[in-house]
């Protein structure tokens, strides 16, 4: 009886997360108010205020939710040695948060996009806000930091360059990708797979000549 | 003389496009007003207005700029044969652009950055600078499509990909670098080179075997 409790008010705190989601992915934080949050979720003010404070406590509970996905999507990554190659595990990781979010629509198209590029403007003014993404941030990139550790020890990556400036790249990859799909539509994230696979067969010409020339296999 | 007035009204016309990109970057489009911008250029509204209809007008001519400058930089790299590798290219054209625009600063941190993720999120409700950004999004990525049509002709990327895949993918990384430096603060353009540079050396460690093994030289 307690579990199905339980159960009911982890269902009622995803449905309001899910509207309040759509609602700012559609007009953007300031536009929207918590009775617009209210009427999207079908729910009384007492209902919703039970379980968020109000409006600046859902976007944190909603930042703080997608960093942990991701974050938790890296870690189980990280974890198997050697890690997945950087191709496949930010299309991994990213094309599964996108299929969690799929259902959340505005005007027919993906709302989770939208709401990315939104929450990102919004931290401009927000000091609390920016407190948590760069906390999620924060986390999400020591994550990627040991993910390229494990790269460069089991020498699929050189070892010269700073670990950190690797999973800067990493994830501003995923996220241009983001504000890509919020501003020209949804694409799959298959195409940043074959992009970054392309990225990783580049070599310069000298090199390659010289690697030519002594049949060497040493990194580029 | 007639030359003095132009080099005059070229010089104004400047100086109004980058008050109206710091007021912006400060308080986002909406809560911009042109009196707003009037103050921060010092200027009446009768000499504003002589240049630019209102908000709508100046906010597209800096994004036109912004990609105009972008499409250049990249222009002019696809000259050369071949290019220069990924990694020097993107972070030179975008340090380049981070570099003219260092001066219009917000609260003593650079406003470029922050200009950029306030378009966007703008552009997700303003059809007519959604159609500015469009285009000029995909003339650069037309451009960067060329780049990598030299890449892959030239043998320094593999040619199994679609150009436009990787034309993306590099755009993206440019992207979420900018909106890193927008909410965590601004780092040099060389973190992305390294990032970059360190991606370009990935193997997979069967193939790595396999390239050992054999000697050969061929793109992973």
């Amino acid at each position: 009886m307690a579990r199905v409790s339980q159960e009911h008010l982890d269902a009622r705190r995803r449905q309001i997360l899910d509207g309040a989601a759509v609602c700012f992915a559609r007009n953007g934080f300031h536009a929207t108010s918590m009775q617009d949050v209210l009427k999207e979720v079908d729910l009384s003010a007492g209902a919703v205020y039970r379980y968020f404070t109000g409006k600046e406590a859902l976007i944190a509970a909603i930042v703080e939710e997608v960093l942990g996905q991701v974050r938790a999507g890296f870690e189980e990554a990280a974890l198997s040695s050697p890690p997945p190659p950087p191709d496949v595990l930010v299309a991994t990781v990213l094309g599964r948060i996108l299929a969690t979010k799929e259902f959340l629509t505005v005007d027919g198209r993906p709302a989770f996009p939208r709401l990315v590029v939104q929450v990102w403007t919004e931290t401009l003014r927000n000091e609390e806000l920016a407190a948590v993404l760069r906390d999620g941030y924060g986390a999400v990139q020591q994550t990627w930091g040991r993910i390229v550790q494990a790269y460069q020890d089991t020498g699929m990556m050189r070892s010269d360059v700073p670990a950190d400036h690797v999973a800067r790249t990493m994830m501003a990859a995923a996220m241009g990708f983001l504000a890509q799909q919020a501003l020209f539509g949804p694409v799959s994230s298959e195409i940043l797979q074959d992009g970054l696979r392309a990225l990783m067969s580049v070599r310069d010409l000298p090199d390659a000549e010289h690697r030519v020339t002594t049949g060497g296999s040493q990194l580029g």
